[in-house]
């Protein structure tokens, strides 16, 4: 085993996200599930535009988020997700690569269109996504590069990547060229109904060792095990994995292993303006930490530190450098 | 003269803005002259897109965010100008249609593309913005809708249409109509540097009744006059136009006429995230002002307000209800 290059290497959905504000009301009127992530067609895609106020766009994708996260901290990040070789995919591209994340998954050529999630936030902050998956449907295990697998400490994959087609194919042969070289395999469970959509193949991923470590939040997790207790749900992953990072918004975290459970409170926050990101940089964070020998209440902490900034602002990737945050911290 | 069907019509560059944050040493090693509007060709776009860290994307352009901040009020706004008939395109055409502005400007089919401006905005707050021109060179007199003019009460326009090479013939023939239709001209001054590129051109403008009123920074103003003394230069203003609105910063805006010369304080913020869109949106609320019969200084004040919420996140367009911050404030 040589010294890894990178200290994670994350693989999703390759989206931008197109943010706008809207109230409850009208999540009503258009059939949107709340806080959650729909995925629509062209059609709808086409509808929501027409009905949706006026938006900015930011590179987004939950994995992709999550690398920007880990450079942003100060961590060495590869990404693999397929955009199309139109304006959208440049500016995805462009965003990753500025931030310093290594991506060189090859552009699609023509259509479908890079991804893109309409992504609606409520008064109370919290989002909403609309996701048409483009050119994502593509992604296939031709995208997986075995060498950056090899030489990432952790490969961390979303479950939206079950939506695709192919993309499962690409994570069970990155997985098993990670386990090749003695490195990490994490998932994020991504979203309750995305779980829902794939429980027995999720189950099938952590119990037989493909995936060591496990990122959900309490919806997600309970969605997993399909019980309405936290308590339940808790004691069952830790069989499941080697150690899980459940996040519950407000009341911060719990890091369970085989040997222990620990509960870490949230970062303090003056205004909450949208929760997109939160999950994603909270990863970002604990990875960062889990691949800095930082002892796991710390790794938590940093999560907790990473998804505090990206929440107080529009868009869902830091806009100051979290490796400062991470200096003035104390952590 | 019928009823107007708009408060205000606005004529300008469309522009998508590109942001990011960067530092003094960034503006200085790339020859970018701080606070302005530089304007590039595509090859130093291209450059600077390559050197730019991880951005959003946000439709601008200064007179777009004047008429959307005129819609956001709740006032009717018109607008025109020229994208291209590409993504970029779509997105400023979504944009300003979503907050309520009629926009009917023919895209250009094929190159140049739409353009964008890119925007680095410094800790200080400060903008500066690197502009390519792109699909805007082609505005010209064929895209002035004369039945739109005519039900204006106001037709407002940026100095920046004297970069492009036929705007100003559009700009011309609009004046004409708008005064033959008992309306009143406005024209906001942009940029020092527009100001020195075109001082005689806006002088005459000036001086001729082309314009009724004009909208500047002290800097511009200062510029126009060729003078360090702002005193001097509000003294010549009052002769050379029937309406001055003369913004400071924090400092507040001084307003001119023959009779009097009123000066409002500024709005108090809480903080300075991103200076771009201060001036526009002081426009809007001060057309919005004008043109609901408040008093010269409510129009300041309004003005005032609508800079305020501008400044306070990144993006040079509302973010909230004008309307609503307007019902709360007392004015």
């Amino acid at each position: 085993m040589t010294n890894p290059d990178f200290d994670v290497l994350t693989v999703g959905n390759a989206i931008v996200d197109i943010i706008a504000r809207a109230d409850d009301d009208f999540l009503v009127r258009e059939n949107i599930i709340k806080a959650s992530m729909n995925l629509i067609d062209a059609a709808r895609a086409e509808h929501l535009y027409e009905v949706m106020g006026p938006a900015i766009e930011a590179s987004g994708g939950s994995a992709g988020n999550t690398a920007a996260g880990i450079a942003s901290l100060g961590g060495k990040a590869a990404y693999f997700g397929k955009v199309a070789d139109d304006h959208l995919g440049e500016i995805f591209t462009h965003d990753i690569r500025a931030i310093g994340v290594d991506f060189g998954t090859k552009p699609l050529e023509g259509l479908p269109p890079t991804a893109r999630s309409m992504i609606f936030v409520t008064p109370d902050g919290e989002r909403s996504m609309n996701t048409y998956l483009g050119a994502c449907v593509e992604l296939g295990p031709e995208d997986v590069d075995a060498d950056v697998v090899a030489r990432s400490k952790v490969t961390y994959f979303e479950g939206y990547l079950w939506d695709p087609p192919r993309a499962k194919d690409a994570i069970r042969l990155a997985a098993q060229i990670a386990h090749d070289n003695q490195r990490q395999v994490a998932i994020t469970l991504s979203d309750p109904f995305c779980v829902d959509r794939y429980r027995g193949e999720f189950l099938e991923l952590m119990r037989s060792g493909t995936v060591d470590i496990i990122f959900a939040n309490d919806a997600e997790l309970k969605s997993l095990y399909e019980t309405s207790d936290l308590a339940t749900a808790m004691s069952l992953v830790k069989d499941d994995v080697t150690l899980a990072a459940v996040t519950r918004g407000e009341e911060g975290s719990i890091i369970v292993t085989g040997e222990e459970s620990i509960e870490v409170a949230a970062h303090a926050i003056e205004v909450l303006e949208d929760t997109t990101g939160a999950g994603d940089l909270y990863a970002s964070g604990f990875l960062y930490g889990l691949t800095h020998n930082y002892k796991l209440r710390d790794c938590a902490l940093i999560g907790g530190l990473a998804a505090a900034e990206v929440i107080q602002h529009v868009g869902p990737r830091p806009q100051v450098s979290l490796a400062d945050l991470l200096a003035q911290s104390g952590i």
